[in-house]
């Protein structure tokens, strides 16, 4: 449902556009595939709307590939307040979840009510990953990378020092849940890049 | 219509997403908002996809907000072969328009045929800025640099050289086709500046 449009509200939409461009800022582990330089997390979010977008056919479950797209647009904004947690290093993960929820009440309620509820409820529902197109948009966040790693003869890999066996375990099992026919093509390239 | 899905598909879709990871290396004339850098186009379209997302209300006609934040993911990406072209700048358009075109045949013809049409569609319809998504897209793809040369007490505006009078033609016909309500509010923003 849309307030009521007036110049207040405009004005409080203006001030979270204006926010998130810090999420531009946000440097992550994986490298560009040219290895010129670190991904940033709002860049990750666009090649990953992309990824839904061009990959939607291959979900094993039904999905809405709109709501899917909308949650990987957003799904990575509390890392302005509570910075990028990398798979392969050990996190405290209640403090994490603490910084995270913190985040997002702050960022997400810079708009206006019920555009920031629906949008902070969006998030817990990615964050969860129970739904059909939570699971996919998941399986989509931690294919990426991996693709980079391939593409880059390693990547953020051989930093962390992490092992054909970590990766099956730690991609694996999320991106077959969404897709299992993407994991089975993907694990095909991680081997090669193993056995090199 | 989605084609069969085979591993040749994914093979294909696969070179398409690492291809428009380039699109994080075309650098445009706008500010991050921390003045730290220039804005990259792959950043750049995830800020329009959450414009549109957050700004949907606010279109003067009906739209389809999910054509509207395609429309805009894609928008830019054959900048990877042609460049980015800054409204401040003269710009032979036939030569542009060519190079757009054959960038627009080179990088969606990456996709498994019918797929790459679709997305090829997509964009010559944003380009036309004629139907009501486009105009919309056109609106916000305009109104973003804008929010960030305010933000940055001028930007790319100060090495333009362009004066309100320019700013006021350049940004305000595409600006309020999409949305008088937008327009209202931030030519209040741009007088504002100019008047410091």
């Amino acid at each position: 449902m849309p307030e009521q449009l007036n110049d207040q509200t405009l004005d409080k939409q203006f001030a979270f556009l204006r926010e998130i461009d810090q999420l531009k800022s946000v440097i992550r582990k994986s490298p560009l595939i040219d290895k010129s330089r670190r991904e940033n997390s709002a860049e990750h979010s666009w090649h990953l709307a992309m990824y839904a977008l061009i990959l939607k056919d291959s979900s094993d479950k039904e999905i809405n590939i709109e709501r899917v797209i909308k949650m990987l647009l957003i799904h990575d904004i509390v890392e302005i307040d509570a910075g990028d947690h990398p798979i392969h290093e050990t996190v405290d993960n209640k403090t994490q979840e603490e910084a995270e929820q913190k985040a997002a009440d702050r960022l997400f309620g810079l708009l206006p009510t019920s555009q920031g509820e629906e949008l902070k409820a969006l998030w817990y529902e990615f964050e969860a990953a129970e739904t059909n197109d939570a699971v996919f948009a998941k399986s989509l966040d931690r294919l990426q990378p991996l693709i980079h790693n391939v593409a880059t003869n390693g990547g953020s890999w051989i930093e962390g020092n992490v092992s054909h066996e970590q990766v099956k375990q730690r991609y694996g099992s999320v991106i077959s849940a969404g897709s299992k026919r993407i994991w089975n093509l993907v694990q095909k390239l991680v081997g090669q890049y193993f056995h090199r």
